[in-house]
């Protein structure tokens, strides 16, 4: 399995992925889910992927294809992010295919995407793809979306983020919601791959890798593990009626 | 769909349940999916259910049903916590195989139960029961199960439960989860359904039913989100490389 996270918020993106794969219990790898594409100046690309790997490296394997052999359309010579959203989205829907046309089949060769950045002269965009090759759009009400094993990591999200959050706020938000799901489930694993773009500067991060061992990601999840408890017990004791 | 939690700890046990069922999203209604039977002084079972509703209460019929009839064996009569388990798995795989033999289109009416409580001169126990009536058993290790909506409660419990931990404030740790379910998830819905059993008191506890408007349920749900918020905010700053 997978955790995948992206925010598009007023200052900027985060971008956040888990590393882990597996195939049964006993085929478990460290696979990159992020990816970067663009031009430094023009065009930032993000491109994260949950769900079959062998899907998800054709996918990137054909975007990667178009651009070393200069084919049109591609995604750094497509207008818009919208367009970028539509090229990804019909890729994998005809990798997808590729492997069977039997419908009922195809769910085992199913991939999301999540494909966010910004085109110079626009607004910064976050697209969700489905299986299917359809997709949404984030807006400030939902400025984020998940894939892959989104649930333990959700509550911390929607009680906390909101599109107006400053960046670091932001990125302390998700890191969080992946120290909870990184605790409560095996399949999604260390290390994790971040990315911070913040708005209008067209310049491609680098990103930084979370090792085990990383002093602040080990630092922050002790300190909200304590917050946690101490937060709990600081609740007012429950009424008598509760115990009746 | 439905979320139940089951402590058993070293002072008690604590039962909550939701009451949201839905068939598509046009047949929303409330039902009780937390059951108790017992004889005062002696015995204390509870069973809560997630998953099909005709099964569920094809269950709870059955158990019900032997009762009235005095049939042997039944839930207040066998000897001890592991025969009651047996029982009921047995009822439910019962309850499934008379709908239809065809086991792949038997998942569709399957129900999970957790079956908990104490039979006098015994310990408490705690068993999760499968589809298939086979069942696993709660230890300190494992102190708590989970049926249904499970992922989104999961993080505060597995960071801050633990097997002596005093039973008001294992209370407000699985309030908390569900809180945070009941924000991240429509098909688990209000009112909750709340039991607390005393370690040997033989008492079959009335219970409280948590409604919309409960003062106390609102105000550890609001703490909640400004200690999370708070929490937050009090976590160190990234370091650099985390924006490279």
């Amino acid at each position: 399995m997978t955790y995948c996270c992206a925010l598009r918020l007023e200052q900027g993106m985060v971008f956040i992925s888990d590393t882990r794969t597996n195939a049964g219990v006993d085929h478990i790898s460290v696979f990159r889910k992020l990816y970067t594409f663009g031009i430094p100046g023009e065009r930032v690309i993000v491109i994260q992927a949950s769900g079959n790997l062998a899907t998800t490296q054709a996918v990137i394997g054909h975007i990667k294809n178009q651009l070393e052999l200069n084919q049109e359309p591609n995604i750094l010579s497509l207008h818009t992010m919208f367009e970028v959203a539509e090229l990804v989205g019909r890729t994998l829907k005809h990798v997808i295919e590729s492997v069977t046309t039997d419908t009922m089949e195809q769910s085992n060769y199913y991939c999301s995407l999540l494909v966010g950045g910004q085109i110079a002269g626009q607004d910064m965009q976050l697209y969700h793809i489905y299986p299917q090759g359809n997709f949404i759009c984030a807006t400030s009400d939902t400025p984020y979306f998940q894939i892959g094993e989104s649930k333990y990591g959700k509550p911390i999200l929607d009680r906390a983020l909101s599109y107006d959050m400053p960046l670091d706020e932001a990125l302390r938000c998700s890191l969080i919601s992946f120290a909870s799901t990184l605790r409560s489930n095996v399949s999604v694993g260390m290390p994790l791959d971040v990315l911070v773009y913040h708005k209008d500067t067209f310049e491609i991060p680098v990103g930084k890798r979370i090792q085990e061992d990383d002093e602040y990601f080990t630092k922050i999840s002790k300190q909200w593990s304590d917050t946690l408890k101490k937060g709990l017990q600081e609740l007012p004791k429950p009424t008598l009626d509760y115990f009746q």
